[in-house]
């Protein structure tokens, strides 16, 4: 098992990026190729008080892509760039899988344009793991794609299906529609149409579809995949962040009161640091691209060391299951014959 | 002062109806008129071991509406229902604002029905105040629309800035477009035109717009207005209310640990019972119907008496601000000449 990491995206790369590769690599025995210059990696790792171990290795590259790159063209312009490289790499098979906490929408272009998607996906979604009380869930997409159709909303429910059961080791994962409120004719045009084909692949046996649920309610445990379109599925991925991250400076205000919070503090420190964590972006590590044709992951732009190292562990776990194939093997039951505007523009993208 | 209140509407009615009435009427010395079976009214007043207080009447009706009964029609079918009556007696000046804790759809159907919007408005919208770690913030619109045209957004920027500048108490309230990226050129079509008109507003003047906004960064107390469609501001809010009850259940979990954690939420007890206030929405009391003529407030359908002794404080405050004269003042600046599909239907509901 290879995975391929790009060691200059993200806010703190490339040291926490070499920090979490060492770390990923230790913990997991796991080779690991860094793209990116060689010297600032080298330099990374020195600073880490390390040398490169056996297994860790560099693809020299000199170029990188930057926040304010066209997302649609940086990695059409920037062949030697550490993302170009690294999805050049996993499409020629020289590893497993790749991982980028760069410019989400560059890694979706790129990921799209070189790796291409399994032929039949309309448009590859983005899938991260929602904390709930009953666990963790599937999101599926959550800003990958703004527009949508009620069959990319199909697709979505089906990847994420196949996705839900490796991830979350589930035989048959509860799928359900994001929307504000339960009944069939809530949400706009988009989600009752996607209802209407959804239900149908429910009444077929093909997915278990459990109808609408409110964002509420699938943090209560509801479901195990949120079917959403992008928009819809980003603004509840960043209200759970932002809830988060509000909590996190209530709690701290509580606790560090006084002398006698903070003992407090320390009484329920394990707990605390336990919904801290279910919360962090850091400790899920990466979000698949579902649909592409190939493993790759979208860590977070603000990634330290430990989001790294659980980015490679997601990665291996992507790479070990046959999600791609099991997509493919399905195709024609995701398709409805609908065209869209994109099509024309959309096909020659897809994997021959 | 006089407040009309639904006794026979949400999951706890009459009883905590009642029960609230008789805490805002002591509370705030406020008038309260409650819509519904007289008879059932004062057997929940005896409950509470008290008899109807002066300033404390009932409004006698036969009928209730049922969660089950069509929204659309269910003010004019049910003209002896304690939310019709509630809503003819604002409409006749017989209150000064009127709560209901009955179905959403409904009153904001009767209450377009029958109290009709301020002339020029084309849609009511949703307002509740939201938590935000720089306090609250007023999110507008949060399911009354779902269909939403750019022009709707421009009008829920303004009257939430109007709204905001009476319950928020700020003189120019920051104004953002909810968005997946604060980039102009970030979301669909509806978020780029809507910001295109509120970019125009803000440059004369008119409103203090500071651009799209992340949800995570609305809540990190970013912006004091936040103008969104139905859909994802539904969204928004109920993502919030789900993280809030997800971690209510793991605080819990981590204090009732053991002897210890229990002895430690002793110490932090005050300032979790905060935490938890700020993400209930019982505590918040109300949510306003902005841009019908006259003040209509939505109470939460589970609402207990403390919510509903809040949606009285919330209403007396609508009631007390000249919310509805400035809207109508200023309604020429929120109208882009913009013709949509349901403006023939719509219009004669204007307030004429």
């Amino acid at each position: 098992m290879k995975i391929i990491l790009d060691a200059m995206g993200g806010d703190n790369a490339p040291l926490e990026i070499v920090k979490g590769a060492l770390q990923a690599h230790r913990d997991f025995g796991v080779d690991i190729v860094l793209t990116g210059r060689e010297e600032d990696i080298r330099q990374a790792a020195a600073q880490c008080g390390e040398t490169l171990p056996e297994g860790l290795t560099i693809r020299h590259c000199t170029e990188t892509i930057e926040m304010c790159d066209d997302p649609a063209l940086a990695c059409r312009r920037k062949k030697d760039a550490s993302m170009t490289v690294g999805l050049q790499m996993l499409r020629a098979g020289e590893g497993d899988a790749f991982i980028s906490a760069g410019s989400t929408g560059a890694l979706l272009s790129g990921a799209t344009l070189l790796v291409k998607r399994v032929r039949g996906i309309r448009r590859a979604a983005m899938a991260p793991l929602i904390p709930t009380a009953g666990g963790d869930a599937v999101l599926v997409d959550c800003g990958a794609n703004i527009d949508c159709t009620p069959e990319y909303l199909l697709q979505f429910a089906y990847i994420g299906n196949f996705y839900a059961r490796h991830a979350l080791k589930l035989e048959r994962p509860r799928v359900a529609l994001l929307n504000i409120g339960a009944e069939e004719s809530k949400g706009m045009a988009l989600q009752k149409e996607a209802y209407a084909l959804l239900q149908e692949a429910g009444e077929a046996g093909h997915l278990n579809f459990i109808g609408n649920i409110e964002a509420k309610d699938a943090l209560k445990g509801g479901a195990d995949v949120i079917v959403a379109d992008g928009f819809s599925g980003n603004v509840m991925l960043k209200t759970i962040e932002g809830v988060g991250s509000f909590l996190k400076v209530k709690l701290k205000d509580i606790f560090f009161k006084n002398a006698l919070t903070k003992f407090a503090a320390l009484l329920v420190k394990d707990g605390v640091t336990d919904i801290r964590d279910t919360l962090d972006p850091n400790e899920r590590g990466a979000t698949p691209f579902l649909g592409i044709a190939k493993p790759v992951l979208k860590a977070h732009g603000s990634s330290n060391a430990r989001a790294i190292r659980n980015a490679v562990r997601a990665a291996i776990a992507c790479a070990e299951s046959s999600l791609e194939q099991e997509i493919a093997e399905h195709i024609t039951l995701m398709q409805t014959g609908e065209r869209t505007a994109g099509e024309k523009e959309a096909a020659p993208k897809e994997n021959g």
